[in-house]
């Protein structure tokens, strides 16, 4: 695997004090098993988070709404820009290196469609603040539709030349998942040697946010296909479930064996010696490796550090994001407060206050934010399709940023 | 203030290392803000949580359905022990000291009305596992039974004394609110000169759970009725919603400035420094200073470590078990998966699996822990009603009880 620097990891930079129990079993992982005898066959193909299609009523782009999911799979189509951008703001579409994708098709659909390329961009790599990917997927495209019309093509031609773009960078995100997966294995059997990993993680970073099979979750998948993932404790992920709902359905539909959680109860399984590792995606990550994730990533990172167990963060090199200095610098999207004050249920699509069902006395307001930041010294590791960067310093991830626009301009 | 010991406390004995931020500002705790122009007036009355009532049909025991809050304020009428065992099992009754008080009325309930008063006991006693409080109540109900029978009494005299034992209680419970919230607001105001305290709680620990105004919230309303709380902020407190539902609701009523989160926001408010003091409650006090409290108390005794803030425990004496003599030995109540896979509106009481919208895949299976261990060297503070136990050790806890033992024979 490929090590960023050349060094080893230093993965027991711990500093913090957790004293060590005494007579911890293992009880826990095997007692809360969902056994794999409950689940459908294992790797039972997905439904695609995301298509491009071509009916003749024109080009459209299809989506998965996760928004309904586990209770229902249906399927939104967007036929321009704009409904896109509600599907983004809804979380129907959702995860940092789908929305890149999204982003780079939504372009690619305003140019097929004949709509306004550069409002469509502008609209598209605003709808969402945290996420840089999604702005990078769409310059992607936007910038083959210009070069196209610079080198004097046609409206149609440029119009390929961004569908071809968004198509190249869907590919990419499936390769990177592959490469972070197998990374991430050989750092985890590389850390826990003993096999048998129980696997920590928040929100949901498999094949509903991604070209390919994910970020975290995808190394938790490599890990059960090898035989060597023994329970995989999924964090429902508050407010909006994307734990209980997303996670636990792909994992379900893998045949691993997983176990949901409360956030909040988390800190018992630490307690426990319950987890080998905690395993995360990311929305962006500074310069300085600091990680922006879902709210929640950060107290796990401070139980990580607390009891001595890695923190690793999985995530392709384009969530890199050279511009953002730091954490401070990282914008944290702030949701309404109704998504904390209500219960909607999966199968209603969010439509704003008052269309869920009150848990809090009216007029409660609720502070609400989407991500949190993660500083680089509570991050064990930050692995992407470049291999593993530990310790995580801005020197090691601008050399994987070099390495791969190297990789871009030589494939 | 009553110091333990004698000696002051030493706040500042953490070890770990959350570096410290640059140019913080105290934005949050006022944007967020519910404000008082939101909430009813300030103390509007409480609807009693319990109260023992005499119609002509016999007696009988009244309780706030807790689960139905905050969308309607229902009472439900025990007429026997099973009656009172099912409440507390459902949580319609719920919180330490509150089931103390619950188990001696209901021994009294079953005594006055010529139920088997052992029986009922036993059943009281086990109808959860985990707050010492409970059995507490319903033993000291059933030892004033019993010596009434002892000394030759009537039936009807042994049911009056078990009566008596159980106002007596609820009466000592209101007291000892009233001195824990004292003694808090003292450690506050001592740790926190400046005022404008920003407190972090978990779970509900108000009029809702006491006999008084509770353990924890009693803190924080002192502090507010004193003009010095700045911001309370209410962790959601799940599975249950406990904080969204009961702590919005008590807040609301007495006019407080309060702002809901989910349990996994309370990290990005440490790392922002919006947070000066944790105040929780307990279910259960080990000899050696082990908390036992709600789920999600331990993540934020690890967090609030982390950055240097004060984690204060507010819980009468009673819940100090010395037959319990450390945290591995206090056993956590496991409550129904459900409770995590599907969402029950709180209109709705509990009722089983398959009651509520899942919100899971079918099949999953979930960790539902009801409680999680503090181990006493996270803990800054216990605030009792004899007062502040720091630095928290099995010595200091063990004079408290005896103090608090020669008050009860005093008095």
């Amino acid at each position: 695997m490929g090590w960023s620097g050349g060094d080893r990891p230093r993965w027991t930079q711990h500093t913090f004090n957790c004293p060590p129990k005494k007579g911890q079993t293992d009880r826990m992982a095997d007692q809360y098993a969902h056994t794999r005898e409950d689940n459908r066959p294992t790797d039972a193909p997905a439904i695609p988070a995301i298509r491009w299609e071509e009916p003749p009523e024109g080009p459209v782009l299809v989506l998965l709404d996760q928004t309904r999911l586990p209770a229902e799979e249906v399927e939104l189509v967007c036929t321009d820009a704009s409904a896109l951008v509600e599907a983004i703001r809804s979380l129907a579409v959702r995860g940092a290196p789908l929305l890149g994708i999204a982003g780079a098709y939504g372009v690619a659909l305003a140019a097929a469609r004949g709509f306004d390329v550069d409002e469509a961009a502008t609209a598209l790599a605003g709808a969402r603040p945290t996420a840089v990917n999604l702005s990078v997927g769409v310059q992607r495209a936007l910038s083959a539709h210009r070069a196209a019309l610079a080198k004097g093509g046609t409206t149609g031609q440029a119009a390929e030349a961004a569908l071809a773009a968004a198509r190249q960078l869907h590919r990419e995100d499936a390769e990177a998942s592959t490469r972070m997966a197998e990374h991430g294995l050989a750092l985890l059997d590389e850390l826990l040697p003993g096999g048998g990993h129980r696997i920590l993680t928040h929100c949901n970073t498999g094949a509903l946010v991604s070209g390919g099979e994910g970020t975290a979750f995808a190394v938790a998948l490599a890990a059960h296909r090898a035989g060597r993932l023994r329970r995989l404790w999924v964090d429902e992920t508050r407010p909006l479930l994307q734990g209980a709902r997303l996670t636990a359905y792909e994992a379900a539909r893998h045949g691993m064996a997983y176990t949901l959680l409360t956030d909040n109860a988390a800190g018992s399984l630490f307690a426990a010696g319950e987890v080998d590792a905690v395993l995360v995606g990311a929305d962006r990550i500074a310069a300085d490796g600091s990680v922006a994730n879902k709210v929640g990533s950060y107290p796990l990172a401070v139980l990580a550090r607390y009891h001595h167990v890695p923190f690793i963060v999985v995530a392709p090199v384009t969530t890199v994001d050279p511009d953002t200095p730091d954490g401070a610098a990282i914008e944290i999207e702030q949701r309404p407060g109704h998504e904390v004050t209500e219960f909607v249920v999966p199968q209603a699509p969010v439509v704003g206050a008052g269309a869920g069902t009150p848990v809090a006395p009216l007029g409660t307001q609720a502070y609400n934010p989407a991500f949190d930041v993660t500083p680089p010294e509570l991050i064990t590791a930050i692995v992407t399709e470049e291999g593993a960067v530990s310790p995580v310093t801005a020197e090691a991830l601008a050399e994987q940023r070099a390495r791969s626009s190297q990789a871009a301009g030589n494939g």
